[in-house]
């Protein structure tokens, strides 16, 4: 019998369509091969991307140059742009301002055939560090609301070149999705002044079905009503509002899970396509204590888009507790190369 | 300058990127040619699916058995089960019910290789009959809540079967998605005392930029802050709340604008996949004075799927007076076969 199940922030429901029960085989997708082309993330052709930003690179070398590890520039074909006033206005029933926003791209690392996790840890960790470094810079542009942080790995994920990077997005209003979470959450704080993320974590500790992996500072785990399957949320163990708040001495831990969870999806599911978009608090400085920044990990393996899309109403073929065993049971002691 | 929108009903903002200005020719998706494999919707293979519902068939010919027009069966897969008690439970947090729904596909004709806007005027109208008809049955199911509707063409789009179909989910709750559109509209409504769909079509009717077709009951048009490129509403012009309520004589109204709009979208877009959903009120029977049914039809031409599920934030890189400008101009008069 298939299940209904509400997720208890978002008041969302989703079919959990056990019958159906896909296995992960169900689901490999067939990837293109890496192409030999020219590639603009590449080291040696950093005159091919506007600017750098932020870079973390040996000493002696100069900006736009070889010799980076981790490199920022603004997006070549942004969606919003940086220069500009808003410029809201007003047209009958409708409303809009200018697209002005700040759209930036994190080459991982130069090496065109690697994904995140396959890189060292302190490599990974210099990763995640240009993204709090770049969250700081851009929450002080008043413009700004909300910054969005997010990967596409794979063509089927959206990813429009395949050297391994991520993207930040600075919004001048703040992402229905992020509005919908905070409201959520903030009606649960209302009614029992606890934070709700903190009280599922609670309960996925005592229950421990849907736990895939868990660290000193984190916690990966099958969200109850995920919409899609594997679908996998990293989160802090003890309450943080923002991710730019995260202690320093979290990050080896944050690396450790990451690195663990996309290894064990890589590994079950045959190097899928996937998103992680990194859920945290806006731009306005506010220590929520109702809100908990996390991560939200997608592997992109179905195809049920329209529907979907068109109803806000999702069918989830592979259950959260069928697919936290099978990642919990995947072993990936070979693969973890920390180098 | 890219353009930030928000939707007057969802209280949604999209970036419309006029700058990255997509023409119909980037959007062409390779689809695969129809096979010659066995079909469980073609005529003569009555008895490889569930016993039939409903059809509209020749005299003399008797169920489950070649001679119909239409034919509506249950799902082989269904993603509800029809049979059951709902069984609304709790677990700490968690909101969960038994997987309690109807899943029903309508074979819109017996010819594989036909999609519904190539079918013959009356054909088409029998098609929207047999839903209608549906509709209403399953509304009186007390365990009901909303009946929704839509069509997956290509695979792309999520059609696991290429032989030309329409679904209806019955589902126990109301979807998100329709939540929010009556929300929207009530404020609306409680504000004004009007209508917004209605005020949407007056505003646009006076607009003009925005307008792909109109007949005596129904426009077309590109929704001001539209999702995706080509993304196309119908509605009918005066006040109706949900699509069985529909009087029968605008039916061929109805017909009219759906195969043209869809003839349209064929042709400037090479045959794309799409999915659309009708979105009416729920099943509780109340003719609602602020909601008023449409139909929705969205190309699947974009493959930036992840970032917008995880943000519901969306980047439309074709503005909507653009893509009404486009179909507005293709001529469609040679494929137009009433047959």
């Amino acid at each position: 019998m298939p299940e209904l199940r509400k997720s208890p922030i978002l008041k969302r429901w989703v079919i959990i369509s056990t019958e159906r029960g896909k296995r992960p085989l169900d689901f490999k997708v067939v990837r293109d091969e890496p192409k030999e082309g020219f590639c603009p993330f590449c080291s040696g052709n950093e005159d091919k991307t506007p600017p750098e930003v932020l870079s973390y690179r040996d000493s002696g070398t100069g900006p736009d140059s070889p010799g980076w590890k981790v490199r920022v520039v603004p997006n070549k074909f942004p969606a919003l742009q940086i220069e500009g006033d808003l410029n809201k206005r007003g047209e009958g029933l409708y409303d809009m301002m200018q697209g002005i926003g700040a759209h930036e791209v994190v080459i991982e690392s130069p090496d065109h055939k690697k994904n995140l996790h396959y890189l060292g840890n302190d490599h990974i960790e210099s990763v995640f560090c240009a993204i709090r470094e770049r969250m700081i810079d851009l929450k002080k542009d008043p413009r700004f609301r909300y910054i969005l942080v997010f990967k596409n790995w794979g063509k089927e994920a959206g990813a429009s070149l395949e050297h391994s990077h991520m993207q930040l997005i600075a919004t001048p209003i703040i992402p229905k999705r992020a509005i919908e979470e905070l409201d959520g959450a903030k009606a649960h704080y209302a009614q029992k002044e606890r934070c709700i993320y903190c009280d599922i974590i609670n309960q996925e500790l005592k229950d421990k079905r849907r736990i895939v992996y868990q660290n000193e500072y984190f916690i990966a785990l099958s969200p109850f009503a995920a919409r899609f399957p594997f679908e996998t949320w990293v989160l802090p163990l003890k309450h943080i509002s923002a991710f730019e708040k995260t202690d320093r001495n979290c990050f080896p831990s944050l690396v450790d899970i990451m690195k663990t969870v996309l290894l064990k999806l890589d590994k079950a599911l045959f190097d899928p396509p996937f998103n992680f978009i990194i859920h945290t608090s806006p731009c306005n400085g506010i220590d929520f204590n109702y809100y908990h920044w996390h991560i939200e990990i997608i592997p992109k393996l179905t195809k049920v888009a329209g529907f979907e899309w068109g109803s806000g109403f999702y069918i989830n073929p592979t259950s959260p507790e069928e697919a936290a065993e099978e990642l919990r049971n995947i072993d990936i002691s070979g693969d973890n190369q920390n180098l």
